[in-house]
């Protein structure tokens, strides 16, 4: 079926040109669109299919760029992108060099702010209409969050502010009673009752038809009658967010166009900050999507037949992990920020119900939270991949470190992520953590060293923090123990004469092809690091004698590993030290052996930096190029 | 007066045998305590007279240590470690090697949790009525929030997660309509309107009145009546608080000892989540601290005549700069999170008030917020103090610095802070911030570097954060400019030809000093760096042909300047680079040069390092140790 409708759509003025019934078909062709874009490039598939109409509603009233629509999380975008300009470029969604799947204003001006983690976009839509007044210009700014987005603590914090300064500005709670699984937490009941209750709707209507049939005998039952009249305000769906200073409109339906035209033009109308409650079906037109939003949140490309992976994910290992150690001891709980498939905890939640705490898209809580438990006596791991983990970055240091709590955190998708781009990669975890008393900094380079990691980590007396990356965490397995009396330590895995590698967990392997490659030419060892804090102190013994040592991390070079081991080695003058890691810049989205490629941590790159080292060749342009 | 009955309270279990009368004796003796020894120590005044009573109540109800209690920021412990066993060493309160002005587990074990940063208690308690029942154990588990900390969308998060959850938990609401200074937002908003409106008391029973006034004639008036009445039940206040699946218990007199035990011992019986609404009056008792309670929110010792500080405070020189640079630039905005006079906003929020926005404490929509006015062509300044700045490391990278938003970010109280302890100290920023893709990160070692590099700041296309000391700027000003269209370069003060210290900040003035001391031995050179990142180039070049370079740093080693200069110099092998600042260890309380000599940042120790470098002597072990 040719696209006749969106073909015809080559900017957002486009759209302000259909009717009613035109938008509807064109929802329809966007819907097709961007399944048959999804099953090729892999992406965000029920959140985009869940605000088609939505989304054409908006830049059916709205005029971007003058008028700024800011998505939440963002990976809801692809309807918008379609209709704003990325039509021809959206076959290379989210691959290298290709388009984003997230909202960018470097990719486009009808992007008004970049997004990729959850819960920021009321706060910048504040900014935006603060902004605005202050200039005296006159433009809208609409924020759209989910349900989900809605429970981290900084929506909360935009909420209150923006609601106590009256600017006008609307916020859409696209509300489809999930995050990314099924959403948690009093927030979410709260507008589960909304939803509900049906009776409150008509409650006001009511009142008013039953004040005219009493007989209001007299003032002081006038003045009662009254105070139930505002009363019955109270009863009416949204109180919480009008308690915040929000006039609250809705419930809507969120596939209804011209229903949230104009539920978009009385917000505009009623000015003030205003909050615009829609429900939409995440999966919207995609059966299987509409059945199982959960697996089909995001999704790979369709796979060819025969190219499955063989062996376990690492977040996989862990989870397994965790629950052939919580069976064996009652302590151990696991705690999720509504991550639990994701972090591979699924299983576990199945089989340990009551000792799974999902608390929602609330990282910081999730933290401290663990901190809690692990004062009164449990063994709490909690699961939060690298780049969310920034978000409770003072809680590791203020709630777990000074206070030596043993909390376990598992520090999923470490490294670079791949397609997500530079909101997701994991790439500031070590430099964060490592720098921080008290904890403890792991790095498997295989499933078993991860599961044997989990269970040490499980009986120390301090927090550990376990970075491990997104993917296979290959098939072969090996029994190993680490004696939980005694630090971690490195493993030599090939000695070298000349040079040694210090490798980071999955460089390992690269650092292992690198050596076998450098056999003819030189005597090149590899060491598994394990532990990145602290360091095994075998690693300055062997760093005695050689020519040079090269560290390899996938993990920005300003303040990682490598910087780590220059602190270590730095009265070692006769000694060179090269850092190989990711550089000072943001690291755009491609696939993970393209990103190390393309940024020298690939096994190319690593032997020549070898060969140049023990070539006595200088490298001080490679580092003064850093500043 | 002796205290008569504080000499009597040596546990808290004395306090469940003094009878009501006993108690507000007490009561008034505590405070008279408090604010004899804060008048020679200094420490939180106006938060600690505010909560005596209710400290009171709550150890007459509950049995600490098995029970819990949560103290959230921690301020306001003082009453409480006067009857939990350390009414003796209170004299040493934030003195070097004294007791903590906070809650610390490790002091004793009626402190349930470690606390000196804002809404963290909801999560803490959270963890701990969960890991109660999980085990199978019985006790009491109540949080203490201000109404100021309650704005920390984290304290929203657990409010969420617990609501939901339904454990038995007590969160005590302790209003007092202050943070530090008065309370903004609309969560402030909605606690005003439950203070003022005191017809919503009676409401309901008016209602009841009215029902059986007037005839209801047939069943649907009937069931209408029914609805008002649930209805009625919303205009109750506290419904939002309901509405997060809390029992919303109060308003309650907070100085009323009686009453408080009536409130606590009827929510322990409720069960479930309760959230007990009192009043508290801050600086209560203290004629001064309740005239101006944000004045004596926190006191130093009360000073000799003549002792006063001459020159101004970095604080004062940041929140001045910023005035003037305001009258010329209209962009320029300032915001803060509770913190205006802290940071020494004060009078740029007297002069501008609409433009200064104190967004509560949430630092993480403050640092957002600001990201959304920088979108919009604004030009906000955030002033946040480093340990608070540990909030927002997300949303610096997510919000600022990956999208390149001209955002200044004032970091106050960098290095440490001295009495406040180890929760404040700000010796992570060097670390956070640097290894932050296009973040610019300046250091002034004076009050008029300080002013120009904001200046500077203020003309920069993306995110630059300036990091200053609290305390002292000195008296002298020079003028400077600096050139906005290049990096600001680093100052050499003195030439040296065998060793150079590179010092940052404050500790500029040190590193002058050892030089002069070590004048008659060597030709030592001094560095003002000011930039951290970008670093300047000449800094590789200044390196070249001498003996050693010196890194002195405020700032743990791990990963901070240091170890950036380790990164530059690490092809420069015959070199030796030794780095000088905190250990990897949590910095104790303490004045800040006392604290600077016990761990080697003073004079002394900067002159012995240098002797012992240039002498040849190893330093291999000191490194060792760091591992």
């Amino acid at each position: 079926m040719a696209s006749t409708w969106l073909e015809r759509v080559n900017s957002p003025e486009d759209i302000k040109r259909l009717d009613v019934e035109s938008l509807q078909l064109l929802a329809e062709e966007i819907r097709s669109h961007i399944i048959s874009t999804v099953e090729k490039t892999g992406g965000h598939l029920g959140a985009n299919l869940g605000v088609v109409e939505l989304t054409l509603a908006l830049h059916s009233v709205l005029s971007t760029p003058k008028d700024k629509i800011i998505w939440d999380v963002g990976h809801q975008c692809y309807p918008h992108k379609l209709i704003t300009g990325r039509k021809e470029q959206f076959h290379t969604l989210r691959q290298w060099q290709g388009i984003s799947g997230f909202p960018s204003p470097r990719e486009s001006e009808h992007d008004a702010f970049g997004v990729g983690h959850s819960s920021t976009s009321i706060s910048a839509a504040a900014g935006m209409a603060i902004a605005r007044d202050l200039k005296g210009e006159d433009y809208k700014v609409v924020a759209v969050i989910g349900d989900g987005a809605l429970t981290g603590g900084m929506a909360f914090e935009a909420l209150c502010h923006i609601g106590s300064l009256g600017k006008d500005i609307i916020v859409i709670l696209n509300d489809n009673a999930m995050s990314i699984t099924n959403n948690v937490g009093a927030l979410s009941d709260y507008l589960g009752r909304i939803r509900s209750d049906s009776t409150l709707y008509r409650a006001r209507a009511d009142f008013s038809a039953f004040l005219r049939k009493v007989p209001l005998v007299g003032k002081p039952l006038a003045q009662v009658a009254h105070k139930c009249k505002v009363a019955l305000k109270n009863m009416l769906p949204g109180q919480l967010f009008e308690d915040l200073g929000f006039a609250y409109l809705g419930p809507f339906d969120g596939h209804n166009i011209p229903r949230l035209q104009r539920a978009i033009k009385s917000g505009i109308q009623r000015g003030g900050p205003v909050l615009l409650h829609v429900y939409t079906q995440k999966g919207r037109g995609h059966r299987l999507a509409e059945e199982n939003p959960q697996r089909y949140h995001g999704v790979g490309p369709i796979k060819v037949v025969g190219s499955e992976r063989q062996g376990m994910s690492y977040s996989e290992v862990f989870g397994k992990t965790l629950e052939e150690l919580a069976e064996n001891d009652q302590r151990i709980v696991a705690i999720t920020a509504a991550m639990a498939d994701g972090t591979g905890l699924g299983d576990f939640a199945k089989r340990f119900p009551e000792r799974l705490f999902d608390v929602g898209i609330a990282e910081q809580h999730a933290l401290t939270l663990a901190g809690g438990m692990a004062k009164e006596g449990l063994r709490p791991v909690v699961a939060i991949y690298s780049t969310f983990l920034q978000r409770g970055y003072d809680q590791i240091i203020h709630d777990l470190a000074l206070q030596e709590l043993p909390v376990v955190i598992g520090v999923d998708r470490a490294g670079v992520v791949g397609d997500d781009g530079p909101t997701h990669h994991g790439v500031f975890d070590i430099s964060s953590l490592r720098t921080v008393p008290n904890m403890t900094l792991l790095a498997p380079s295989s499933g078993s060293e991860l599961a044997a990691m989990l269970d040490w980590a499980i009986k120390q007396t301090g927090p550990v923090a376990i970075r491990y990356p997104r993917g296979d965490a290959g098939t072969s397995r090996v029994e190993l123990t680490f004696d939980p009396e005694l630090p971690i330590p490195a493993a030599t895995l090939k000695n070298g004469h000349d040079v040694v590698i210090f490798a980071v967990g999955p460089m390992v392997d690269i650092a292992m092809e690198a050596a076998r490659v450098l056999e003819p030419e030189c005597s090149c060892g590899v060491v598994n690091v394990r532990s990145l804090k602290p360091l095994d102190s075998s690693l300055w013994r062997l760093a005695q004698g050689k020519k040079a040592i090269v560290t390899l991390e996938d993990h920005v070079i300003a303040g990682g590993f490598g910087s780590s081991i220059l602190e270590l080695l730095r009265h070692e003058t006769d000694l060179k030290v090269e850092c190989i890691g990711y550089p000072d810049t943001f690291i755009p989205q491609g696939s993970i052996s393209r990103l190390h490629e393309e940024h020298g941590l690939d096994v190319n790159h690593v032997v020549m930096t070898i060969r140049r080292l023990l070539a006595g060749r200088s490298l001080r342009a490679v580092a003064r190029k850093d500043l």
